[in-house]
């Protein structure tokens, strides 16, 4: 059926993405002019980089959580991760987005560690590996700076109890096809990746209100399960917001992936690492020559330090206009530009690191003892 | 493949029962004298009526088990129940069973409350009322008389996060295939029943010691699987020591359901319901009229009040072969068999609700605050 030069699944995404397309395929919405309209009237005018250049581009129901919020009925964010070794650049842009999103709209959040999945998932993975990688991933999530009193980060091996109950219902609703062709497993799957999709699905009934889950557009197909068994639990539809994949630092097409190290600048790099990474792997499209560049300019569409500076790294818009043009006529050559996103790059995860020192302090209050913490433990929910 | 009359997996069981032919196809060990012999040496020759009246007839490692108590590395026993409205008698027969194992080796017992299995496996039922069933069965388990400070008691539903991790690496060594074919499911089963083998596994693993599992031999397929992976975790493979059915009142086919009312007697029946369900239902083996019945006798295989003795309500066997020479030559009619099943069912009756009546004040001691219960609630198997 998909005659394009690109697939994007929960599981791959290879190719030159179309997004236009992809809205289509999926059968999402564009992010119009009158819901950022809206966002603003609430943000104030400040616009998150990240919506202001479109990354966040495509969405399900995000109007609907814009009314449900002016009408106070409120609503609340669930986004999360399958921990791994080490966290990349491109793993922190849901969460730097859902902590803005937060501090606009002063909403609760739940953050999911799926250590049960991601043990599941790789035969070769123990659940002492997991348990600790979820405890490092956890550190980093926390450097973003999430409200301490309104976000709950939990594990699923140790928030199943609570949870059990209402993963029960959901699972009772969703047979093996279903989940077969969603999460493109098959019958040599294990049981417990089999029954994973209940897990996942649990948070977005947390509470009553809506709930918007932040992620990238290859995620989407996991939310059509509980869009179609949410209200019949009384439950209401996930909303979502999308965003574009990030390219990873060899290469333009797909998304950054943990398993390429050289296509991935990490939080924990140091700086000497991440220029070497920018310097030597980053992907150019920027003409073979000096000469060449100065005559031709860069190839915008294809060029990986361009494109990272747009999508997170560069926030003034002013800066961002004299790069591209400088850049696409020729008269910056690649390697100026890729020393411009390696500072940036670094002063970033200079000030993450810096945070993330104090993660360690704030870790049980997010965890366990944090306002909406605790009442989460207080619960279970079915 | 199967010529025979009968069939019998954990979810069907029709026909009449060879148990030779079963033991073969199953390909269990019988108990053998020696086997008899060694329990005797340990219960003073006491011997339980449902071994000397080979009704537990059948096992699996019954005799590692007894080397390992023999020589001081000791066992465990473990069963459940999924909870449903009503017990009725033919439930009782592993509870009863279990508890005079737990008198004679004075080991630790785990008896798991499925509820969640219950709630995923019918579409009709709901949490509440698998949980409310499950408070019900507990109070008939506990009349039973266990060791309070040895045996545990638990929900799933409650007892999940302990079990968690311990599960998840049970799920990811079963595929779909697997538990298909053991547990009768296909690709429209809900995950949550997919999933859940891997919850029946667990307590098979809560002591390094052996585990012994009492249970009627249609369950023997499901601990096939613990059988094939217990030791890749470093546990033993489960023990089995397994009964014949308990037939229902109506038929001496099959076995007692509880969704075919008059074929059971309830725990709950009172003593008129008990006499007029056996007087009216109970299928006799017996003559059609009292001529033949003096000159035939009755059909001791067939006929229902003479196998509810047998198995489980004439323990004296003196009594017992009086009845059998006297019913079977004709000399006792049908009527009078019957109202000496009655007699000593509501005998057994009167006793169990006697119990039960104590039965709450003991729930938080076998669920929670029990020896045992209280080391399991400190416990995470992983």
């Amino acid at each position: 059926m998909q005659e394009d030069n690109f697939k994007v699944t929960p599981w791959e995404v290879t190719g030159k993405v179309d997004y236009e397309k992809l809205i289509q395929q999926f059968g999402t919405q564009k992010i119009s002019e009158s819901i950022m309209k809206d966002i603003s009237k609430v943000s104030r005018d400040r616009m998150h980089v990240m919506l202001r250049r479109n990354i966040f581009f495509s969405h399900r129901d995000l109007d609907l959580i814009l009314k449900d919020y002016r009408e106070g009925r409120g609503f609340f964010l669930y986004t999360g991760r399958a921990p791994s070794m080490g966290m990349h650049i491109g793993h922190l842009v849901p969460f730097l987005f859902t902590k803005w999103l937060q501090d606009v709209f002063d909403v609760n959040v739940y953050i999911e560690i799926t250590d049960d999945e991601k043990f599941m998932r790789n035969q070769e993975y123990t659940l002492k590996q997991t348990s600790e990688w979820a405890h490092q991933n956890i550190l980093d999530i926390i450097a973003v700076g999430f409200n301490p009193d309104k976000t709950f980060i939990f594990k699923d091996t140790e928030y199943i109890r609570n949870m059990y109950p209402l993963v029960a219902s959901i699972a009772k609703r969703l047979n093996f096809s279903q989940v077969k062709a969603t999460f493109g497993l098959d019958v040599s799957s294990n049981i417990g990746i089999l029954f994973y999709p209940a897990i996942q699905i649990v948070p977005t009934m947390f509470e009553k209100a809506r709930c918007l889950i932040p992620a990238a557009i290859d995620q989407d197909p996991y939310w059509r399960l509980q869009r179609d068994l949410a209200e019949s639990l009384g439950y209401h539809k996930a909303a979502e917001i999308h965003s574009k994949f990030l390219p990873p630092l060899a290469s333009s097409d797909g998304k950054m992936s943990s398993s390429v190290p050289e296509s991935a600048v990490y939080l924990s790099d140091p700086p000497k690492t991440v220029e070497k990474k920018i310097m030597k792997y980053a992907f150019s499209g920027g003409q073979a020559t000096t000469e060449l560049q100065r005559k031709l300019g860069a190839d915008l569409n294809v060029d990986v330090p361009y494109q990272w500076l747009y999508y997170i790294f560069e926030e003034d818009d002013e800066e961002m206009k004299r790069i591209t043009s400088e850049y696409s006529s020729g008269k910056m050559l690649t390697g100026e530009i890729k020393k411009i996103l390696a500072q940036k790059v670094n002063e970033l995860l200079e000030e993450h690191r810096k945070r993330r020192d104090m993660s360690e302090k704030m870790y049980s209050k997010f965890l366990y003892e944090g306002k909406l913490a605790k009442q989460m433990w207080e619960k279970i929910h079915s």
